[in-house]
C-alpha cells in the first residue's frame, strides 16, 4: 500500500527508524506498494470502466466472491471470461448475470457508453470462428467500446467482404479472426488504414494444424498495420483494440 | 521394345521356346516394353508439343547431347528447366538456344502454337514470385498454351487483383504464386471458377520459415478448385495447367 | 443485386443523383451487385447440377431449411457433406434423403447423369482411406461425373494397382487417397497421363504424425502432373477433379 | 484513376453509352479508380509525413528513379529501408542521402517535427537486437513520431529495466525487441499500460531455431495489450506504433 | 492365376488368339498372375510358417471369415495382430483362439519349432514399452523363432542391461525397444555384434512428443547395425527380425 | 550379489576353478554385483532420507506390496508420485498413507527433518502451475530438504515476484516452474545467484504448443545458472533441486 | 587388456593382493580389458575382412598414420568414409590409396571376394542419390558383398524398377535410396521378399525439408521387411546389409 | 548508487524534500542502486574469483577496453568467451592473453586455485564436442574449479566409458556434451549420484537436425538428477557446474 512508504519515510522524518533500516527495507519490497494490479483479476488489468474476470480454473464460488467483493467496491460492470454454462448458472442463482453462451462470457452490469476515439469493426472469416469473435467483441463493449461485428466475410467469397467497405474504412481498429483462411488479416491490412489486430483461431482441420498454419500465415502478412495475438485469444484481442481505441495524450 | 514381346509370342507360335519358358520370361519382366517414357527426360514426361529436359544436375555436355539427339530424332521444341546461366552459354556454343534467365530455361526452337482449351493465368503476389512463374509460364507456353501473366497482384493491395477480373474470369487454369501472401490462392480460388494451381514460393523472412507459411495457406484455402504443388515447383504448375488445358475425350 | 447498380444508372442518367453521388457510392459498395456465390452454401459454390451444403456445424433444423429453400428454388440435386448419423435421422424425417454412412454424406435427389469429358477415377492405398474416398466420389458423382472406385491398391502390393492399368489409362482424372502410402501419387502420377490429384489422409499411427508424412510425400511427388490437396479433404478433391472433368472453351 | 469512373457516369448521363454497358464496366473493373495506394511504395502505403521505399530486391537505379518522382511530386521526407551499404553509396551519388548502416536505412529529407499524441519507446533485449530496433525507431521517427531507446534491457538483468520506469510508463505505444529473450514482452506489457507491439529476432543460437523461441514466447505472453509481428520486421513495428500514435477519429 | 497366362500362351500356340491381341492383354494386365500376395492378410505378407491378419480396422465376423478361409487351406499357425480384447472374445466363440492381452494379438495353433539361424532378444527400456514388445515377440514366435525377452534394461539402470550381456552377445538379431530412453538402441549397438532393430515408442510425457524424441535419437544413434521402424511398430520389427534370422543363399 | 564376485575369488584362491573360466565368468557378468539400484524403486534411485515409487502404469495391489516390503526393510519415509486418487484410496486401505491430492503424491511416514544447505525455493507463474510445483515442493521435502512456496508470481505481474526479493534472494536453489510465461525462468535466473532449476508445464492454449513455447523459451534463457528438464517434470525437479541442496565433499 | 584381469587372479591366486582388494579393483574397471572396439576406428567397428576409417573431423596426417598402423598389423583392406578430395590426394602421396569421388571414398588394398549368402542390391530413385548409394555401396564392398546398382529406378517411372524384377526377387538384401521419393523403400519393400533398408537422402527441394519428407514417408512404409537409417547414411546402410548378408549361427 | 537512497533519506529527515516528493521517487526508481550486476560483462555475472567478458559482437578495441578497466580494478583473472582468433590476436598486441582456439576463449592471468567441493567432470560423446566441452572447462577453471575431462566416451563404445567409472563416481558435478548420442546424458546420470547437466550440440547431420535430437533425448532422460542447458552452450553449463560446486550456506 501507498500508506507503507509514506508510513516508513513518516518514520524516517520522526527518526523512529534509522536511514540504514529504512535504507534495507526500501531495497527489499520496492513494488510492495504500486498497487496497479490485482491479483484475483484477469492477468492483473483494470481500464477504468469494466473488471475482467478470468473464469477458466475458478469455481462458481470463487467467480462469486470475487464479484461480490467487487460490487462492495462499487464496481458497476463485471466481465467473466472463459466461464462454462454450468458456472455461470450456478453463479447466477446469486448474482445477476447475463450469460453469452457462444462466447462463454458473463456480465454482470450493464455495457457502459462507448468512450473510444471510434468504431472497432471484428470481423470473422467463417461462422466457426464466432466464439473467439464474440469473446472478444463482448471485452470490447465491457472495456467501453462501440463495435460493429462483420461475422463470415472470408476472403473465399471476397464480395461478402466488399460488401461492407464503408464499416472498414470507418473503422478505428479491425479485430479480424480467422481460422483457415488466415488471409483474411492480409486483405483487411491491405484496405484499411487503421491498426488490424489478428486472431488466429483453432478451427479446420488437417494442415490446419490446430491454428498453426493460420497463425503463419497473419505473421506474414504483407500489409502495414497488423499484428498477431495467440490462437484463439479474442479476450487479448479485444482489449488490445480498446486500449488502442482510447489512445490519448498521458 | 514391343518387338520383344511379339518375338516371344511367334517363338512361343513356332515352338522355338516353350510355353513355360515363355511364361517366366513374362513374369519377370512384364514392363519392358510399354516404352512410355524416356530415362533422360525430365521426370519422364513427353507431351506431343516439346520435350522437356531437366538441367540441373546435368553437365552442359549432357545436356547439349541430349538436344542433339532430340534434334536428330525431329524434335522441333525443346525446354531446358533449372539450368544455370553458364551452362547456357556453354550449351549455346553449339546449339541454337534462347536462355531466360530470371526462369533459368533454355529454349531450343520456337514456343508452338496455343492449342489448349483457352487462357492460362500465371498470378504472383509479389515481384520476387517472378522467376518460379516464369518457369511456370514459359513451360506452360512451351507444351503449347495461351499465358496471361499477372505479376504483383498480392491480396495487400487488392485493388490490383481486381483491376485484372476479366483475365481471371475468362483463364481456363489459373496459377497462382505467392512466398509471404499464400492468401492469393484463396482469394484468386474465391474470385475464378476455374481449377487454380497454387505455388507456394521460399521467399520472404522469419516466420515464413522458407515457404512452410505459404505452403500451408495454400492447403488451408477455404476456397473450391485449389490444390497445391511443392514450394517454387514452377515447372510442375505449368505443366498441370497445360495437361488442365488440353483435356479432352479419350 | 443487379437491379441496384441499374437503380443507380438510371438515377444518374435521370438526374436523380448527382454524378459525385453517384462515384461515392459504386466505390463503397464495388461488389454488392455480383451475386455469383451464396452465403448458406459449401463455401459459397455452385455448380449447376447440384449444390453442396456443407454439413458440420450446423443444426440439422438450419440443414432442413436450407434444403427446403433450395428445392423451392427448384434445385433438383442437394449434397450434405460432413453430416453425422444423427443429423442424417434428423433431417430425414423431413426430407427425402439417402444417408451414405462411410462418407457421411447426404443425398437429396438423384445422381445427374454423368456430362464430363472422361472417366474420375478414386483410388486409395488402404481400406481406412475409403470414408475419404467416398465423400471424393459421391461429391463427384452428384456434379455430374462417371466414376471408377479402385480402392485398397497400395503400393506395398503394387500388383494390385497394375491389375487396373486399364482404368488407370483410361481416366480423365485420378484422385489418389493415402495415408501412411503417400506414395500412391508418386505411382500413379507415373503410370497415368492425366492429372492428378492428391489426398493425404490422417490414418495411420507414430510417425504418420495424423497425415503430415503422407502430405510431405505427396508434395514431394516426381510425377508431373500431380497435385496436393488439404489432409482429409475428399470433398475438395472431387470438386476440382469435376471442374477439370468439366473443361471446355470460355 | 477517379476520373474513369466519373467519365463513365457524364457517359451515362448524355446518353454516350447505355445503361447496360456502364454495369458491366463497373462490374468488371470495380476498383480500377481507387487510387488510395501506389504500386512502386513500401507495401502500397502512404501517411502524409513520410514515403517509404522496401529497397530489397531494387536495383540503385530503380531506387533513384522512385526518389526523383517522389521529390518532384513534392514529397519532402523518404525512407528506403532493407539497403545495403553498396546500393546507398550508389544512390548517394545522384541523390541528397543519409544512410543509417546499423538499421540499412535511407532518408531523404529530415524527420518531421513529431505530430503524435505521445513517445514511442523502443526497447530491446541485447545489443545484437539493435540493427532491428533502429529500422523501427527511423521508420516511428520518419513518420512524425518523438521516439526514445532503451537499448540492451533484457528481463537477465531486471534493474537495467527497472531504471527506466519513467520512460514505460509515460510511452504512448512500446515496441519491445528481443530474441532469445522473448520474455521482455510479458515483462514490459504487465509493467506498461500502453500497447506493446513485439518484435521477435532472429538473433541467438541453438535452440532459439532463428527467432522461433522468441515468437512462440511472445505469443504466448500473459500479460494483457501484447501483439506480436514477424520475426525480424522492425519496419512493420514502427509503421503500427506509428499508426496508434497517431489515432484520431475520423 | 499363372493359369491365366499359360492359357494365353496355348491360346496363341494353337493359333486361338493372334500375336497382337495376346501382346496387347500381356501389357495391360502384367501382373495379374504373380499371386505372391494375398488381399486379405496382413500387408499382404506370407513367409511358410505363419499367416498373419491385421485386426484392426476388421469386425469380429471378417476375421473369423478369413481364419476359417485359411484353416480350410490347412493353415495351421495364424496370428491376429492389433486386435481389441471384444474382438477376440467374439471371434474365440467359433474359433480356438489364444489372446495375448499385452500384445493385442490373437494366435491359432502353436507356435512353430524355432527354425532360425539363432534367437531374437527383444529389449525394452521400461516396463510401459512391454505391450509393444510382445507384439514383436509373438509376431517373431509365430514366424518360427527362438525369442529372448529383456524388459525393463533402460540405459539409465546400465547394470541391469550389463547383467544380460550373454544374451546380447549371442543374438542373431535385436530388436531395441524405449520411449524415453531412445538410448537403449544406442548401447545395445555398440555392445552387440548384430543387426538391431529400433522402435520408437509412443510412451513418456512432455518433450517425448508422442514418441518423436525416441525416434530421431535411435536414427541419429552412433552404432553402426542399427536401423529402424515406425513409432509402436512392435510387428514390423518382429517381422523383420524374423526375415533376417532365416536368411539363407537363394 | 557381492557374495558372487567374492565366491569367485575365494574358488580361484583355493584353486575351485581356473584363472580362465574366472576371467570368462568375470568379463561376461560384470556388474552383476553392483546393487546401487532397485529395480522396483522410481528409476531406480534411492537417497537416504526417503524411498520414492513410480506410481503410474503400477495397480495399487503393486504399490500396496511395494510399500510393505520397504516398511519391512525399516524404510521409514516412502513417497509414491503420479498416484491417481483411486488408487491411493485402495493403497490407503491396508498402508498408512496420506494423500495429496494437487500434486497426486501419497506419503507413508512422515517429512524428514531438513537436511539441506539452505532452502529450497519453488516457484510458478500461475495458479495452474501448482500441481506440477507441489510434485516438486513435496518430493524435496520428502527428501528432506525445507521448501519456501511462491505460487502465482508471473513475470506479466512483476511487482508479486519482487515482493519476494528476501526469498529469492536466500534460496539455495530455485525450482521456476511456468507455462506460457517460460519467462519466468529468465527473470528469477538474473535476480538469484543460485542455481535455478527450470519446468516449462504444459498449461496454456494456441501457440503453447503442450509446453513447447515455454521449455523453447527456458532454454534460451540469458540467465546464467539456468536449466531445463522435461515439461511438466515436477519430481525430477524436486529431486535434482534436493540433491545439489545436500552437495558435500566426497 | 586380457593380461590384465589374468594378472589379477594369479595375484589373488599368490596372494599377492587380498580378495578385497581384487573385488573393488574388478568392479570399478569391468570392462578395461575387453578390446573388442578400437578408438581410432570407424564408431569402433571391424569385421574380418576390412576396417573402416570415418574421415571427416580427421586431418591427412591423422588418416595417413591410422592407414600405416594399420597396414603393419597386416591389414589388407582399408576403407577411408567422408573423405575430401583434397584429403585423398594428400594421403595418396604416402599410401598406395585409390579415390571414389561421388562416394567420398577411399581404398587402400583390394575389394575382397565376396563371402555373403546372396547379392546386395543398391537401389537410387534418383542421379542425384547416387553418392549416397556410392557409399553404401562400396562400404559393403569393402566388406566382402556382392554388390548390384539398380540406380535412377524411381516410381515416377515404374517401368525402370519393373525391368529389373529379377535382380530385386534374387537379392539378400536390398538398400532403398532415395529422397523426394521416399516411395521407393514402400515399393520395393511390397515386391522383394528380404530385408529392405531405407535411406532417406537430402535431395531435394522446398517441401522436402532436407531429407525429412523422404524419412517419414520411409518409416510409414506399409510394406514388411523395411526399416530405416539415418537420412544420407550410407555406411550405415552398407555396413548393415554386409551384416545381414553374412547372418550364420553363433 | 546505494549512496543515492541514503542521501534521499537523509533530505527526507533533515526536511529538504517532503516525504511526498520522496515517496515518488522511490516508486519510479526502485532499483537504481542496487548495482549486483554490470552491463558490460557476460550476462551481467560475477563470481568472485573471475570475471567474464562475452565476446561475440564486441570489437577487438571494446574487448581490450573492458579488460583494462577490469585490471585496473583489481581483478586478476578474466574469461573472453566466444572470441574469434582475429580479435584474440588483435587483443593480445596490447593485453597479455592466452587463447584456447578449441574453446575459443581468452584467458588474462592465472586460473585460480580450485576452490570447489570436490571435481567436476566433463565428458563428450565425440571428439566433434570438444570445442563446447572446452568452453566448458576453461570456464569452471576459471571460476575456481578441479575439471576432469573424459572426451570421446561415446554410448556406442560403452566400455570407454566405463573404464571412467572412477572418475564418474567421484564427480561432484557431470556435465555431459553429447551430439548425435544424446544417449551420453542418461547413461551418465544412471552411474552417477550427483548432478549432471546436459549440453546437447550441434554436431551431426541428417535427422541430428541441428542438436534438436540430442536435445530431445536429453530432456527426456528416465536418470534422475538430469538437467538441460541450451544446445552448444558449454559455458552456461560450466558457469553452473561451478555454482553447485561452490554451494554453501547462506
Amino acid at each position: 500500500m501507498n500508506s507503507d512508504i509514506k508510513k516508513l519515510l513518516q518514520d524516517v522524518k520522526s527518526g523512529n527508524i534509522t536511514i540504514e533500516e529504512a535504507e534495507l527495507k526500501l531495497k527489499m519490497k520496492p513494488y510492495e506498494d504500486m498497487d496497479y494490479a490485482k491479483l484475483d483479476l484477469h492477468r492483473g488489468i483494470r481500464q477504468g470502466v469494466a473488471e475482467v474476470i478470468y473464469g477458466a480454473g475458478k469455481t462458481s464460488e470463487q467467480i462469486t466472491g470475487i464479484i461480490n467483493a467487487m460490487l462492495k467496491n462499487n464496481q458497476e460492470v463485471i466481465l467473466v471470461t472463459r466461464m462454462s454454462e454450468d458456472k455461470a448458472l450456478e453463479v447466477g442463482k446469486s448474482v445477476d448475470l447475463k450469460y453469452f453462451k457462444d462466447a462463454r462470457i458473463g456480465l454482470v452490469g450493464d455495457f457502459p457508453k462507448p468512450t473510444g476515439i471510434g468504431k472497432i469493426v471484428i470481423a470473422t472469416g467463417g461462422t466457426s470462428d464466432i466464439p473467439v469473435a464474440e469473446e472478444a467483441a463482448l471485452t470490447a463493449q465491457a472495456l467501453g467500446n462501440d463495435v460493429v461485428r462483420l461475422y463470415d466475410v472470408g476472403v473465399a467469397g471476397l464480395h461478402r467482404l466488399l460488401d461492407h467497405m464503408e464499416d472498414i474504412m470507418s473503422a478505428s481498429v479491425i479485430v479480424a479472426i480467422a481460422g483457415m483462411e488466415g488471409a483474411l488479416a492480409s486483405v483487411i491490412g491491405g484496405l484499411a488504414d487503421c491498426p488490424v489486430i489478428a486472431v488466429p483461431t483453432s478451427v479446420g482441420y488437417g494442415a490446419a494444424f490446430e491454428g498453426l498454419s493460420a497463425l503463419l500465415s497473419m505473421l506474414n502478412s504483407c500489409a502495414s498495420g497488423v499484428s498477431v495475438v495467440n490462437i484463439d485469444n479474442g479476450f487479448g484481442a479485444g482489449y488490445l483494440a480498446s486500449m488502442i481505441n482510447h489512445m490519448e495524450a498521458k
